[in-house]
């Protein structure tokens, strides 16, 4: 799946950057910028969701997704990509939380929070990809 | 209609970060970086196309639109504005493209590009805002 990205782009990928993740709520746009991880095996986009976010129930009524990755440094080299919320399972041992945790916050664990609900693992698989700069 | 956005984050109105602008292709979502003004008079957020962007033609199928505005410093503190192009009117003496170039590039005029098409202002009024950080 990475075939999709042009070597120009893949450092993006990797990038700590924010993901702008763009859902929809009937035919309604809606974006924000999320963390995100990069699954090199599988050629997954991950972002974490609890069930109380609009987003997750977004995906649960229509998968289809568009996150876009930016050039930290130059923000006019980026990448879009388009796919589909293949996968919104529950990250249990919070797995991919204190992934991202370790990413953005250089800290081990993602402070707890009773009132954010359950915690998913969410796996979006591009179809299609464009490169800018 | 500027009284959606509470004084906490009226300044990300006129930043001079990216706007990342979410629009819908037959109800999957897009989502790219783009140069925006605030039209402060009226409550628009302005940006500029062409007619030969995926971003007008999804526009004119479907005007529901979200653009989500960073704070350049802080990533974390962020307005999301939900709502409709409402127009989308010829930009023929070019007064949207120069004014984006002179606040981002700091120069007088935008290069002509004779690839580029028509140049098109659009107006996104917004219906809901979301405040973050």
């Amino acid at each position: 799946m990475t075939d999709l990205v042009p070597p120009s782009h893949l450092d993006l990928l990797h990038s700590n950057g924010l993901a702008f993740v763009a859902t929809t709520h009937q035919h309604r746009p809606q974006v924000s910028p999320t963390w995100f991880l990069w699954d090199d095996d599988r050629g997954h986009v991950l972002i974490s969701l609890t069930d109380r976010r609009q987003k997750y129930r977004n995906l649960v009524r229509n998968p289809e997704v568009a996150v876009c990755l930016l050039d930290p440094v130059n923000p006019y080299r980026y990448i879009e990509l388009r796919g589909r919320a293949e996968s919104m399972l529950a990250d249990e041992d919070h797995w991919l939380i204190d992934a991202l945790t370790r990413k953005y916050l250089k800290q081990e664990k993602f402070p707890p929070n009773p009132g954010d609900g359950g915690r998913l693992l969410v796996r979006i698989a591009p179809g299609y990809v464009r490169c800018f700069g």
